[in-house]
């Protein structure tokens, strides 16, 4: 069960609800979901019955954990904000264009692809320095070094940055120099990654396993939750099927689907989906007019010479055109996108 | 091979190239190829070289046909043009939208719904007779009575009309009652069939089954083309995958890579890929933002009384307001929403 | 509903049901599942409640039409025999192999590998004469010529053969020259054409589409027990997915599923799943160690020479082998190999 | 690339050869396969041409790693021997039958399943500690609690055991303990695991993915061959699909692919891919008719009981008649069913 208090519980009454609930030796977690506390109760539901729980004082609604994925689907709405990270604002009414190179690798390419993606029009910028690759042989990122000059190049275009993580000794390592976490498809079941993760509480970003269905992806975004970190972004970026034309198949239709049914914020990845430059752009625009909060984009000034995924990246020209439609669209659609110029609630870097 | 004549080869340089090529005891089959003709070489390719059939009077190229969909893919762009059907164009500039309910049950339905997708701005009418139903047991479709009150209905409101056809023999049956035949996923390789709808000379929406890759649904396609037949419109309705969140996966991104490969019109079926009306205008808008020619979307303003599909179906208003959108969305790509009140070059009934 | 007569229920009888039926203004198809009569209620079910029918004079037992593919379902248990077609069983303890070459292209050639898989132990032949192919540019097989070979070779080794019909004019002009019928994965929904060759009253072999799921396979078995034909054989010939070794993935686990639900008899198709000779051997033993009742392989004893699926063909040693590891496999789970020098029940062509 | 020494290769061969590419600023890592060591160069390919380094004194081969995967492909078959782990033995005409309970949740319920087992003739035992649940509300495991039960079990009936680790912190607290690791069809891709767990020294189950290819599979292998461990077994568990009649579809086929291209022994695990304990026997029979080199089985004697997979335990019955038909079929095709009894040329437990 998810025991939420009211809006305006301060510390006085979680303590005291958390001393009811210890005196009635119920197991509980604190989570936060948005503005209101909640306690998840674990294993004792036999032998507290949902109605008397909801007497204690201070609480406001117990929801039964019999639908999974309960944080994600019951909760959110009453909480029902945005994710913010500095200048990006994904959901609620804004969109936002995560945008930079697959990989860090030379820092001054970096630099120069990040003055690009901010002068166009980007919010966050990406860059991946662990990276997980297939083969053993392949590029396997730059690590801290790389790290390190990500950081350096965030600060000086003063745009946020996601990175993924793949180990949860690298959350206890690097975790406090990272603006926004990014859990990659192959990752998206590991769950003591997920967890560590979450405790930095930053923004999340949630990559869909490429087989992985609606279901298992809430679930792993519940993990987060569940840690008491309500700063998920959820993030399609295709599904594995037999076509041959694309490389992994976008599944525009999960935007709707989730937009209708929970509050996390919903983006898209279409060069990972595409791995063909030339069919990005219709993915953004496909994606955006769809209803997605945002985009997480690849784009390099010289692909030629990367080292990694260089089929898909766009080029300087081709991602300032896209984010020119992204914000028709967005804004046929009644929503605005949110980037360094554009004043925002609330724009504390890290949420 | 494919012996391409030139543009102006008139009907005495086609039976002289037919001669010579008879002579030659080259088996070939004519082809019309928007304004161009064209000779198939069937089995013959060992004996005569390339380079020889190129130097008979009045052939401007050869194509070898390694490539499968060879007429698809090597010829089309040459003829480039959009394929038209009254008001309806789809491709060269102009986005059509097709619609009308899933089956022809009631003939004053049937009127309702037409008089209300053309005044919200359809350029056809869509509605099935003859279905194709997994079970035996489902309703079969109204048959000829049914075909009946959809022509009437169409010739009512000034809309031709889509039809789909499932038996070569109803081809040469009904053939000529019809605006425009669809081809089913289900038949998308029934080659008898499809190459008995083509040869009646009128436009034919192929349907990719929900496990077909491009290559066959392109080749499906040349069956077509082969029998003379080049008002090919390809649609897309979505793939079959594990997921539950939605009936089929639409492959959105199928949309730009033929756009950018064949000259065949591409539209989208965001009915029967979402399988729910809430999801069908993200869809929709998704569809047209990634360069869709078109659109085919069932509508009904009481789906609870249909026998078939009822979940999917739009209201009149969502209807509207769908067509709305397409029309600003084509407009952002530069493109026009035809219709009946909208001029165009072309717009004689049957292409 | 489906109406099911007593076991011993003569003409006499059959027709007072009938007319009872008519009286009540009930319409129905007579059908005949094994040695019992049925009426299918088409349409009628709201008028006419379930007891009231049961209690017609004659009437066995009502079943309500409520589980789709319900002859499949319900009835077949009770007739209970396997098909059988010459010295070929399948089911009901037996085990039979027809092999042959994928294509009909040379008689002397077909001949050759008659006589090769005939004295290895197949017990019936294929072979392809109408092919349905990706591209129409494809060999599309020898059409009537070479079924007049394959009927001729097939009575000088003394086996019968199935061959493959894809259009419903087809099966009226040659049907009465086949001795078994295949339905192919391409066309496992084209009804039109199940229902006239199922109207030929010989056994029916129905290949499950690669993407077709266990109900949609029931259900267009379906369609041929409700024209009366009893002598449908299953034939699991693998799933497309993404993956690149084989060329499509067995189910081999669809074998136990069926065979614990229906009494239809199941085989498995090997070569068309590897679509490579080295592995077919190894998913034909599978296959029979998992209960299937029979196989389905490609022959060919000079496979470098054929126009169609080399690679997939067994050479006359190799299937040799695989026959011997067949009827071992088949002993262990106790069954027959049946073949030409077994004495069965039934043998008579036709069923 | 890798490059090989003589089989002979003492310590001080090594030392040399080692020193010799220090001196040539080549960075290398060392590798064991089987009884052979070798050094994978990791970057410095382009300076040092593949002809040079063989010419080393002690070099046997110098393979180019331009195939992926190249340990698992290329170098295995040289080394040639079967993963043996006590009586286990997997492989080198051997098969085993690992079987337990899906998860440790009562240590006398796992005591009663382990002697059930043992004395039906399995080889090793299984039983989840840590567990990768979609839901963070499901039962997680027993931790470390459970696994001292399953390490006291497995003494006491003289069995050792798998049991999956998922977090490479875990693989550092626990991993002494441990017989056998197996890494999850989740975390498959997850590569600090595998690293970590690799270097154990321990066998290592590596299932695959429900959508992974087998060129991503081996490659997970190969992170861990990488490592020096060359005690992989690769266990196929079903693909995740469209279909519904099972759980996930038993991909058999692999079986045959892979023991034609590598020497690492391949099993099966027939529970999770039917998810249906009336379906695990003919799976089971068609894995082992297709060559695999064992089994990993769950049983439970009161599945009824249990917190997790209940319906796909096998009860004791069911289990000794597979394990029977397992010798059998295995002597079928030569080989010989591993376990407590059966005189084996290594039976270290540890490999």
């Amino acid at each position: 069960m998810l025991i939420l208090l009211h809006l305006d519980a301060g510390p006085d009454e979680r303590a005291r609800v958390r001393d009811t609930l210890t005196a009635l030796d119920v197991a509980v977690e604190e989570v936060q979901l948005g503005d209101r506390t909640g306690f998840v109760v674990v294993g004792g539901e036999r032998s507290h019955p949902k109605d008397s729980l909801a007497r204690i004082p201070g609480v406001a609604k117990v929801v039964t954990l019999t639908d999974r994925a309960t944080l994600v689907h019951a909760t959110w709405k009453e909480a029902g904000h945005a994710v913010s990270l500095g200048p990006a604002r994904f959901g609620g009414g804004h969109v936002s264009v995560i945008a930079g190179p697959c990989t860090v690798e030379d820092p001054d390419a970096l630099r120069e692809v990040a003055h690009v993606v901010r002068d166009a029009g980007a919010a966050a910028l990406r860059g991946g320095v662990f990276k997980v690759r297939t083969s053993p042989y392949a590029y396997q990122g730059g690590g801290q070094k790389a790290l390190a000059a990500l950081h350096a190049t965030s600060r000086e275009v003063g745009l946020p940055f996601f990175t993924e993580l793949t180990d949860p000794r690298q959350v206890q390592e690097v975790g406090d120099l990272i603006d926004g976490v990014q859990i990659g498809a192959r990752h998206m079941q590991n769950f003591p990654l997920i967890e560590e993760a979450a405790r930095l509480g930053k923004p999340m970003l949630i990559k869909r396993h490429w087989a992985a269905d609606v279901d298992e992806w809430l679930n792993a975004a519940e993990y987060a939750l569940r840690c008491g970190n309500d700063k998920v972004i959820l993030c399609e970026r295709g599904c594995k099927t037999a076509d041959k034309h694309v490389r992994y198949l976008l599944d525009v239709g999960v935007v709707p689907y989730l937009k209708q049914r929970v509050g996390l914020p919903v983006i898209v990845d279409p060069s990972h989906a595409a791995g063909d430059h030339t069919l990005v752009p219709a993915l953004a625009r496909a994606a955006i007019a769809a209803g997605a909060d945002g985009l997480i984009v690849e784009v390099h000034h010289r692909p030629e010479t990367t080292r990694c995924d260089a089929r898909q990246a766009l080029s300087p020209d081709d991602f300032a055109r896209l984010v020119r439609d992204v914000r028709a669209i967005a804004s046929l659609t009644d929503r605005v996108l949110a980037g360094p110029s554009t004043p925002l609630r609330n724009s504390a870097v890290g949420g």
